[in-house]
């Protein structure tokens, strides 16, 4: 997918899996689109989905923002951490209701008081802090037990059907995430379809087209909420003009929804590398005519100029031939 | 080299290149031994062979902690940074006249000291000061300009020179690495030729090998300031008892040098994950009968049980079928 130079020499190479499918099928696919992968965060649109259908979103009120942290990876910016923690509170629950567990929050800011304030990070600085927070609210609307990342809990069974239903494919398995949730396995090709029935989706057409639809105007009307400040969920979505979302997952997973195409696109590096997928996307959705490949966000992920901490230009990043063509 | 699993399923795989060579040759390898690759900081003790060569650590009197942190990619501890400027004010310098550029250090407690102090970081804190240390010790020796990072440099010139003697290759490019210095292009024969030059040198024959044996006694003495607590060059080499050396390098490559066996360990990972680098040499360095395979410190790497943010198992690395074997 992405080679990286350095001095007019290969110096690395990424491998992956990419497919993107319209409403009927696979559209065009590169390496194996059967590879079976974990969507880790890339899933949060379809974990999102119990939240709406229940009616647990509309009995709280919830506005786009939420929903749009509720499919975040966010950086633990105050503006993330805040509404999560508002969140809680009007449930009447606090952050140690959570399950997702703390780390320190990528947003330069935050980190920086927590450091001078002699803070420890919170759970709400989780990147899914979020997600979870929409867990809760599903989990207290349902009136079920506290420990809703267990399993056998009627959210994350909830999850699993949803799951089974958007891909077509029966779960390949499960493993935990790093928030604790469960994450179901499937193919690439069975997320770029879910992906795709998103893209389609239109408001009274059923439930389930309308909490498609919902989820991906609240991602694209709120790129800073998706992801944050300098991250490639939220550059890519703004120079997109709020019509595509898009959203990453941990070993380097990403998955794009776009509904003026009807297209969704999925994709998995081999190697986990993060600016492979990161470039991989960018190259996907310029492929599918919605992000302009000359986009300063986008030359920077798929064409960047890599440069050290002199500032002195050190080599490129380049899509490898063949892949998005 | 290295598979990621999660839930019983592979999430990740590692491609890779490596070799083990003696005095005389190739005694085992595994993907393209001859694939052509930046050593990046893996070559740093080839790049301090003029340190020695030209009497410049000696007419300063250099301790071995300075030659360790000449070869270091340390984490800019207060250790690494205090011994890095104590050298530039012995040499009558300053942290400006080193041309590495600045980078936040990777120790915790350092970090949270620049930020609780407003500080920026400075050059000293970069993980190749030493080495810059190194090179401008070389450089007031030769009485040549302060530019020492330019290609045509009598420094770099001097580098070039040992690098093609040690390797035994002709430098089949260059590039700029990411403190700013050339880095010589090699195969991975190449580098692990060299590595195994290192390995069988011994004092009393000649310049070259007396500079070669110093170094890989001073880092195989001094592991914390190769690189730093928790950081694998430190731990691996602590879990060998001072008797090898072994180096990282950026996008993944990992050397070793192991006088008692007289072999040196070359290996590039072919995406840059230092996760697969650094489970690679530990599982070579258990190979060749010089690491513990049980050793906490090799376990972690090669066979680590992965958990998440509240503890929780998420899975375990484990060597590729074949690889190391």
């Amino acid at each position: 997918m992405l080679e990286v130079w350095r001095g007019g020499l290969l110096e690395c190479v990424h491998q992956g899996h990419a497919v993107i499918c319209d409403a009927k099928g696979i559209v065009a696919a590169w390496g194996n689109p059967e590879a079976v992968i974990f969507p880790r965060s890339s899933a949060k649109m379809i974990q999102a989905l119990p939240l709406i259908e229940t009616g647990a979103a509309d009995a709280r009120g919830l506005s786009d923002r939420h929903l749009a942290l509720a499919c975040a990876s966010h950086r633990g910016a105050r503006v993330h951490v805040d509404l999560a923690g508002r969140w809680l509170a009007d449930l009447g629950l606090a952050e140690t209701d959570l399950r997702c567990g703390a780390h320190e929050p990528g947003d330069r800011a935050e980190r920086d008081r927590l450091v001078e304030a002699h803070e420890k990070p919170c759970q709400l600085h989780n990147n899914c802090s979020g997600k979870h927070s929409g867990f809760l609210t599903v989990t207290q609307h349902l009136k079920a037990g506290p420990e809703y990342v267990e399993i056998d809990h009627p959210l994350q069974r909830a999850i699993r059907a949803a799951t089974e239903e958007v891909t077509g494919e029966t779960v390949a398995g499960w493993g935990v995430d790093g928030c604790s949730a469960p994450n179901f396995a499937m193919s690439v090709t069975g997320l770029a379809k879910a992906m795709a029935t998103y893209a389609v989706a239109r408001e009274g057409r059923g439930a389930r087209e309308d909490a498609m639809h919902r989820l991906t105007r609240a991602m694209a009307a709120h790129p800073h909420l998706v992801a944050g400040e300098g991250e490639t969920c939220t550059e890519l979505m703004r120079a997109m003009g709020g019509k595509v979302a898009i959203k990453g997952g941990a070993e380097a997973v990403y998955v794009g929804i776009v509904p003026e195409k009807g297209l969704g696109i999925a994709l998995k590096v081999v190697d986990g590398g993060y600016r492979a997928a990161e470039a991989a996307i960018a190259a996907l959705l310029a492929r599918v005519g919605v992000l302009d490949p000359a986009h300063p966000a986008a030359v920077r992920r798929m064409a960047g100029i890599q440069r050290n901490w002199r500032g002195l230009e050190t080599g490129a990043l380049r899509i490898a031939d063949g892949f998005a063509a």
